[in-house]
């Protein structure tokens, strides 16, 4: 269908996710990370815009940006919708602001509509969902879900500065933290960039998530010696970096291996590796590399986390370098999303005459976390190319405004049917 | 022989390379990188302990600072002493500077001793002999040697300021880059901590350098797709940080190789390794690896370089990732040190009592790019346990001081025989 026949403003949607794609790191667009300054440029523009739309503005004390519009009888509970607005480096202009975006615009278009739900609404901004300099993600849905420990906080960035403060700083509050987990929600929508090929390549409109993958991120450290790299034979070496490049190799080939044998969906990644001292004349003498595991099947990841165990282990003794214990840096179950959401997103797909398809999300989001404490489900728009996390990822106008008003026509749904106290 | 019986004050000698040290990053001991503002600090003390010393003090156009002691017949030309004051990354307290303070030393003793020599002396700390983070070292020994090429001055730091703007802001010129190189210098001599294990293995107080390795540094460059970690499958993946450590395990296989048929000395080594974007949830979409490569005999290297041009181009292919073109960022080749300056320094050391052998340099040194336009040695101070590049780097006062000595007695030697017109 035309986008100007959705019933929300296409324009009006687009023009926030293009605004917050201005504030970026010009020096490698697009990038926005979480802490950053650029990132709460972003965020007071996003408060702006939430408080223009009517809605009572707060950060709650895990760092979540939050509108609220109350409904006809409170006591209902929320219906919550958002994403985040942080980036990866070097990342794209939709991955997350178009989720924050897509609820903004939902609850511009409840009052243009004249609509009142008797469920209050509340728009969400996620604090940093990826991967933070602090080395942990979805540091505001774990909060909001009572999944950030307090262990968590005293992560620290390479420059020292902990997540505590880091969290204060944005206007968090760690010594509260407990205050953050909700038990009103009554339901959690997240519109999302696919992030991968099948809606694009099948030309349909919406994707509806069935699952979410379980992400494990684990780390290695691997010490050997910094010696001249001219004067030390090969023979007497202990190269950290030598074992480490031996281990991405493993990495590679065990995930290949896992994810060809297994009907379940496997992947893995070094996507960090830092070499110290870094400099062309010295045997680099210490490496740390972060692991990630994504599958929709615990026990693939078992078996790969005790063959890296292995395998590692006897690179590092090859090369005389000391390698730390594998240290698991965050760990998530795959999540199935809520059948009556599903329901209720295919629902408005059909009213709205949109194709959809269920499909298995490979990347982890927010809305795994707030399955915890309500029911959750998360609608994909189409990706081109499949790009993502970096500056190519692109979708149009049309198709978000698609997503977006297929979340509209649920949340409207669901304001009537969850209060029929039904069973998902 | 005991240091109180030197000719030269091993305390003052040492109270320099303490004071030095002093000045370093205080996160990563002992880092003093070239053009930064704790080297300026460096230069700064060091301009002044010269100007004590009685030397008149400049910076010439290639950025090399320079003490001078004219000569009772400067017609003679310049006898020079010196090394470099820059460091690696978390490096050490000797490399470099303890060459710098005996030349410092060497001109304060002849002046406690009332000796003037008929050449004029010069004490030199070249500019950034360590790999700069503009990509090249022997920045001022290249100058000085007339081998420090205009295109050179195009590289750039990762910030983007150009070598050229680099070596204005600390006091060179590039625009007049040609006066610095020299034709009226007829003997340089060097002394260096050892960076190897050879000295203290055998209980010997001075090594006489018999040749100084070269060195190629190789960029290979590696661009594949910035992907979803998560949603991009195994088989669809164009992993640039797969190619490059499939790269370094060949590089470390080929060396070990070479390094083991040959009778030659043959070292390789990755010591830079940049992954980008460099997020968990990231497929690295770009890679950059810096290979060193170091012989006696450049016919290993050209059999090293063909055997990763081709074991590089495999492992890109089968990652499905782009490989540049092999770059040679700099390339030296062997250098003998000169036969009659080593005599000078052989009977300096047995005029002392201390003993000495002949050895041959895996590091690169300033003493390779000046034996291009003078008569150049050098001289090896024990280092303990071979640590080098490192934090633990050491070499005791005495140990230097007896260096140091040495070096002042083939000064004055070499004052009288240089005057002879001498064959080498």
């Amino acid at each position: 269908m035309a986008a100007s026949n959705l019933p929300l403003d296409a324009d009006r949607l687009w023009a926030d996710v293009m605004a917050l794609a201005e504030l970026t790191d010009s020096a490698r667009p697009y990038t926005r990370r979480s802490f950053s300054p650029l990132f709460l440029e972003g965020r007071a523009l996003l408060a702006k815009r939430f408080a223009e739309a009517g809605l009572a503005v707060h950060i709650d004390t895990a760092g979540n940006l939050i509108g609220r519009l109350d409904g006809a009888d409170p006591a209902l509970g929320v219906i919550a919708v958002g994403s985040h607005s942080d980036t990866v480096p070097s990342g794209g202009r939709f991955d997350g602001i178009a989720g924050v975006a897509t609820a903004l615009e939902i609850v511009r278009s409840l009052r243009d509509q004249g609509e009142r739900l008797d469920h209050s609404v509340e728009v969400i901004d996620f604090l940093a969902e990826e991967p933070s300099e602090y080395g942990l993600s979805c540091v505001g849905s774990r909060g909001m879900s009572g999944a950030l420990e307090a262990s968590m906080l005293n992560l620290s960035e390479p420059g020292g500065e902990t997540l505590r403060d880091a969290l204060s700083r944005v206007g968090g509050d760690p010594e509260r933290l407990a205050e953050a987990k909700r038990s009103d929600v009554r339901a959690f929508l997240e519109l999302h960039i696919e992030q991968g090929i099948v809606l694009e390549s099948q030309s349909l409109d919406v994707g509806l998530v069935t699952s979410i993958v379980g992400i494990r991120r684990i780390e290695i450290v691997l010490d050997g010696a910094a010696d001249h790299a001219g004067t030390t034979p090969m023979q007497l070496r202990q190269d950290a970096l030598v074992a480490a490049a031996n281990t991405v190799v493993s990495v590679r080939r065990i995930a290949e291996q896992l994810a060809g044998e297994a009907k379940d969906y496997f992947v893995a990644t070094v996507g960090v590796l830092t070499v110290e001292p870094g400099a062309a004349n010295v045997v680099p003498g210490h490496c740390r590399l972060v692991i990630d595991a994504r599958t929709t099947d615990p026990a693939l990841t078992a078996r790969f986390v005790e063959a890296v165990e292995r395998e590692s282990a006897a690179h590092a003794a090859a090369a005389r370098v000391q390698r730390s214990p594998l240290t698991t840096l965050s760990e998530g179950k795959p999540v199935a999303c809520n059948p009556m959401l599903r329901e209720a997103l295919r629902e408005g797909a059909h009213t709205l005459g949109l194709s959809e398809t269920d499909l298995a999300s490979g990347a982890g989001h927010d809305a795994a976390f707030m399955s915890r404490i309500c029911k959750s489900a998360m609608v994909f728009v189409p990706c081109k190319g499949g790009k993502s996390h970096s500056p190519e990822e692109w979708s149009d106008r049309e198709q978000i405004a698609a997503g977006a008003a297929v979340i509209l026509q649920a949340v409207k749904a669901l304001d009537r049917s969850l209060q029929k106290g039904k069973k998902d």
